[in-house]
């Protein structure tokens, strides 16, 4: 294998056309971003940032990345990344791994005609407290 | 939440710092490509390509992704993505999600002197085998 300190992003190849399971979420595909205000009772409020990026790769599955940053500062907070599969009955599977050192399986359904998403999580996977045997 | 069709990747912002614990560790950060030929005994064997980045934002962990391709073709194949969590102890965990639907924790060790990390598989979740509840 062989480090490359710069080059293109992946390979030459011209952008592949949207998988027919993708289609009906296509509308998720891009760049969101927006602010918002956290509050916890044992901390002081916040402002975030934050960005959620989906895109594809002509595979029947959306790639996500999400992240937050102080907006004062531009420090960043949490980050998240995994794939969504929606599936050709209406269901969708959402993996995702956290910057925090979770693993979570959600699991749900899609409305693409009124683009809602229903999503609930089935798994959590917390890397600190899974057994280690080495 | 807005919609942003083009726009700086984030917020300004001069290269943090690497965070203490990743430093053991900076030697990953970057983009690594290389190639390899599968095999397996009930498909023909193919040729790929694949490409790692590991990346940091100043906190005490690398953010993974990892992409394989098709040399003949570049078509996309695999996908994961995650975080590295290394410990001052010299222990480390790394959380991905998969393209295929499937989340892992993994658990180890890392030799920062001799470039070596040891990561054991201690958790997989399957999407497709996750109980839903709807």
């Amino acid at each position: 294998m062989e480090g490359l300190a710069g080059g293109s992003d992946s390979p030459a190849r011209p952008p592949p056309p949207v998988h027919p399971l993708v289609v009906p979420l296509s509308y998720l595909l891009g760049k969101w971003r927006g602010e918002g205000e956290g509050g916890y009772p044992t901390i002081n409020s916040f402002s975030y940032g934050e960005e959620l990026v989906f895109s594809h790769s002509g595979k029947p599955v959306i790639s996500y990345s999400q992240k937050t940053w102080k907006l004062a500062s531009g420090e960043p907070m949490h980050a998240e990344s995994g794939y969504w599969r929606p599936r050709p009955d209406g269901s969708i599977d959402v993996v995702i791994a956290q910057s925090t050192g979770l693993v979570e399986v959600q699991k749900g359904s899609y409305d693409a005609e009124n683009k809602i998403v229903t999503l609930k999580s089935e798994l959590v996977g917390n890397a600190s407290k899974v057994y280690i045997s080495l």
